[in-house]
């Protein structure tokens, strides 16, 4: 943890698994304690990360292949920690991040076809450090995180083409490589059933973040309420 | 060794130490023997890594800093090697580098101010397993690379002034650095004294890289011969 004050905490899962709306209940209960909460999201989060994307997105980067199309995406999560996250964890803020390492790990693994060794060293040059204090994993079935995508666009919900199947296949796959990073990093991550209501869920967020946070915001609390 | 066929030599030491000399002459010399060989050079030595060298010299990644700017050069350096030294060395070429990752060493570590893990790691990165079989270090008094690059620039050669003892003491250090690795690395590195005359050192080069050249190629040379 290379947070000294603050608490660095990320949302990580497949699509549509509830990381956005987690993230929103969980800054208003910590906001709502007073506590200073950065909310910050991947890929993106900082000016010369979306310089990066900018190039990226513009295809001029296209032609040199997906090994220098990772070192530019590492640019841009290299700045996002070093402009935004590390000052605002140094200054003592909560920073909720939704997405970050480990959806470059199981993205770049499972769907991209670079080697773990050249993931891992990107990684190290990108976060230079900064390793969450905490990862909070939304586990979901790709079957339902595809149903939710759907209803989400106003589609009709309707039985998996074959397309689609592929589509499932894919999104298992990841999903099980969230949860090998789970059992590997069992103190930093923890796995939450996303299948559950929405309040459940954020009610197991807040007990998971609770004990983690900085102890004077806290004792501040105590004394205001 | 990640050369499959090929053979990689880079050249490496301080300025006007005699690279750029004699890299020209053991590329004549190899070429006289019927073998394919590829000169190249670092900053640069592909299409993606001249965009990216444009990227930073025209300033746009300025406002991010020294880190993102290393990241930016390790992508140029993926390019380089990627699209260049990894293919030449597949085919069974002879591929010689005017500086490589050992000058990313020295200068960011003693000029710039990063840390040995976050350089090493971009070294992993952007070398991705593409290890010099050999690299020739131009070991050289700071003095005598400052009075060879003087009579270059067809200066006078008077005393050092106290701007130039500064950056005497710079080049020393790099010097130091560039002698460290040798010392770690001993099997890859070999150091020659700089201040002899060139066809000395053109020789001590040959008699290192002769041993070291694809047997194809050599065999090939003694029929034609
Ligand atoms: N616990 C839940 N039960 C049922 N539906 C939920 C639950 N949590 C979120 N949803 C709904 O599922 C959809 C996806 O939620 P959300 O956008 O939070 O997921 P996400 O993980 O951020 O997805 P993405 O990766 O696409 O950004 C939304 O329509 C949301 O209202
Ligand atoms: N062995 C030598 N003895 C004396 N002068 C030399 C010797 N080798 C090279 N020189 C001269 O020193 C100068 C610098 O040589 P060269 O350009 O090869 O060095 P370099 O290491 O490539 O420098 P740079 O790092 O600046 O590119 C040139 O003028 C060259 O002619
Ligand atoms: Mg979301
Ligand atoms: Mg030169």
């Amino acid at each position: 943890m290379s947070a000294a004050h603050g608490l660095f905490v990320t949302f990580e899962g497949g699509e549509g698994a509830g990381k956005s709306t987690q993230i929103r209940l969980l800054a208003d209960a910590l906001r709502a304690r007073g506590l200073t909460v950065l909310m910050t999201r991947e890929p993106g989060g900082s000016k010369g990360a979306e310089a990066v994307r900018h190039v990226l997105l513009s295809g001029a980067a296209e032609p040199y292949g997906i090994r220098m199309e990772a070192i530019l995406f590492a640019a841009a999560r290299s700045d996002h920690v070093e402009q935004v996250i590390r000052p605002a964890l140094a200054a003592g803020s909560v920073v909720l991040c939704d997405r970050f390492m480990d959806s470059s790990r199981v993205y770049q693994g499972v769907t991209g076809n670079l080697e773990q060794p050249f993931i891992e060293a990107l990684e190290r040059v990108a976060i230079n450090g900064v390793v969450p204090d905490c990862t909070i994993i939304f586990d979901l079935p790709a079957s339902v995180g595809l149903e939710r995508a759907r209803k989400r666009a106003g589609g009709p919900g309707e039985q998996p083409d074959r397309f689609e199947k592929e589509e499932l296949q894919t999104h298992e796959k990841r999903r099980e490589a969230f949860l090998d990073i789970a059992a590997r990093e069992p103190l930093r991550c923890r796995v939450i059933d996303a299948t559950k209501a929405q309040d459940t869920i954020a009610a197991e967020v807040l007990a998971i973040v609770e004990p983690l946070l900085p102890v004077g915001a806290l004792s501040h609390q105590e004394h205001v309420s």
